[in-house]
């Protein structure tokens, strides 16, 4: 039986993730925004009998068992730990730092029963899903090389918000070099263990954002990951990744894979593969066709991941009887949030890079650190 | 009145020179090769009078006036110093080392009133000098970016060579990355200041290379170079280049670059351009078809620039009478020997990185290294 749905966030993905429920037979019982006007504006677009701008009112909503996570990165941690610990299922976005993701790992950890798995839908796009059973029945032979292209439009909203904020959690790194970095982990079945990037911010003011206010987000961002054993520096797939959104009426995102036989590129939601003896690509499998709502064309293999991923979700629950149960078979490739707190500090990783110039290493949280720790150590220098 | 030319080098580039050559009006009066038969046979099949083994045999043949250097960078530096200090002019391909670009550069210092261009022929692609044109006309606005890749078959020669060699100058970056450091150069007006890079060796053995012969040189290089003054690090343009040639049957050589109000790209030897506001590409600079002898699709880039540079090279001595004289203008935009130390300065740069994992500074040899120094040093050593 398929769980009643609570939605955080007005934005442009829960406007189309709302349908997409619907479609699925979920039914959506309630929305936060983070004004009641906002709120109330999508809840009678959408057709949400209940909207709020306090977030306890979705969290304790006693119709709501799965809680769909939406909101700017500062905020997610919070929603996400108070739903597992309401004994709510969570699908969300992406937190703001790597310490919040640790976080939500220790909530889910703490309530296995529930279902918590990050938003990043491209590994549920199925031109992602056809190429991670291509590689691992090594059409490419022994993967060499991945690389990865995203060209479009300016991220920034049309006002001054947590998009140009690096701390926030804005710029392309952290938006879209997230779900990047999940994608590559994913496909290649390995992770991250050295970084090197280069972040930039061409634009930093444009006609909203004038003053003494300035973009800190990057609009440019490239980087390097070595993955597999942090043994032999020679071994390894190298990941090379191009994220530039200072073009606008451009719409590019390729994910291309070399291997010692053959490669496969994924052009937006299209697959094509050539062999190393053939003389040209073939359509490994073409675009489904997006029947969702308008959008644009850039968000295209992010939205149509999320419409598998819902679909995935609706089989995980159809499953069993009570209406808070799941089976994992469904969503097993989804993201978990341990998924997120290895792609949170890859991102943070290559920050570091482009600050200090060199190779970072990767190191996953495992202990959270002391927010006292600064404190302490202050206080015992002034000991001595 | 054009000058008699003498061709060093048999391999596919000399090949395609000789027929070009001849279609502007120049006589090829003699051919070296490593060996009388291989002379001997590309003389036959291109109707060369005369073919040696020996170098000075063309040096110092009366009716050779322009001498040609095609063959191994390891060889470069001593032909073409030679061809100066007996007073010939001369087009050559790049060098080893920087060290063998130094001493080159020296003797073009030293006989300024002979001509000494190096073979990098991307500039004198028209799709390259039309990019240079709109580029300083600010078609792209302020330049942000420039990202290039080549992707294509393998480099290597069909049996054990330099090319299999990365000290003998073999491998992509030194290859085909020289070509893209002088065209970037060319088009962004800046000398790179920092540079960042990853070289691999995917394929270190082969049918043909067996035993305990292994590749050292590249196959797969990635790097970045800082553009521009020494100042800021966050001013200047980002340069991103990308070579693989682990992957036959393709053949991608693009030129993109990035700026605050649009963007060029040069895909094989067209142009074209985007300008921020507009909604597509627009082409502007189509294929203007290669007539010359049957080449792989990979090289036509470099073929067609050829091409045009000795069309430009005939210009610059038809202006003259005497046949050893030559005009500047024509070949105004061709790459000198200073501009080959510095492209070999970037390419020895970009693999300390490699090893070293950091940012590496581009520091163009103003005085050539004393061969006794290291002997020096231990000598010191030994005193003390």
């Amino acid at each position: 039986m398929l769980p009643g749905v609570g939605v955080f966030g007005t934005g442009s993905t829960a406007r189309v993730l709302v349908p997409l429920l619907k479609a699925e037979g979920f039914e959506v019982h309630a929305v936060w925004g983070k004004s009641e006007e906002e709120a109330g504006c999508l809840a009678k677009e959408l057709g949400i009998p209940f909207h709020t701008s306090r977030s306890d009112d979705v969290l304790l909503h006693q119709d709501v068992d799965l809680v769909c996570i939406y909101i700017p990165p500062s905020m997610t941690r919070q929603i996400a730990v108070k739903a597992l610990g309401i004994g709510k299922n969570v699908l969300c976005e992406k937190a703001a730092t790597a310490v919040d993701s640790f976080k939500m790992v220790t909530a889910a950890r703490y309530y296995p029963q529930l279902l918590s798995i990050m938003g990043n839908t491209l590994r549920f796009l199925p031109a992602f899903a056809a190429m991670r059973q291509l590689l691992v029945e090594r059409y490419v032979g022994e993967m060499q090389v991945c690389d990865v292209r995203v060209y479009g439009p300016s991220l920034l909203d049309q006002a001054y918000g947590w998009t140009c904020e690096e701390l926030m959690g804005g710029g392309g790194l952290h938006t879209v070099g997230s779900s990047v970095i999940d994608l590559l982990s994913y496909l290649t079945g390995e992770r991250a263990h050295r970084v090197h990037g280069l972040l930039r911010t061409f634009v930093q003011q444009n006609g909203l954002i004038r003053g003494i206010r300035r973009v800190t987000s990057d609009d440019f961002c490239f980087f390097q990951m070595l993955m597999g054993g942090t043994g032999s520096r020679s071994g390894g797939v190298c990941c090379t990744v191009t994220l530039n959104f200072n073009m606008p009426g451009s719409f590019v995102h390729e994910v291309m894979v070399v291997g010692s036989t053959g490669r496969l590129v994924a052009r937006g939601t299209e697959l094509y593969g050539q062999r190393n003896g053939s003389k040209s690509e073939e359509l490994l499998l073409g675009d489904s066709g997006w029947v969702g709502p308008e959008v644009k064309e850039m968000t295209l293999p992010h939205l149509q991941g999320l419409s598998s991923m819902v679909k995935a979700l609706r089989e995980s629950f159809q499953a069993h009887e009570e209406r808070r149960s799941w089976a994992r078979g469904p969503v097993a490739m989804a993201p978990t949030f341990e998924d997120g707190l290895y792609v949170q500090t890859v991102v943070e990783a290559v920050k570091r890079s482009s600050c200090s110039g060199e190779w970072e290493c990767v190191e996953i949280m495992s202990q959270e650190p002391d927010p006292n720790h600064n404190l302490c150590e202050a206080l015992q220098r002034n000991k001595n």
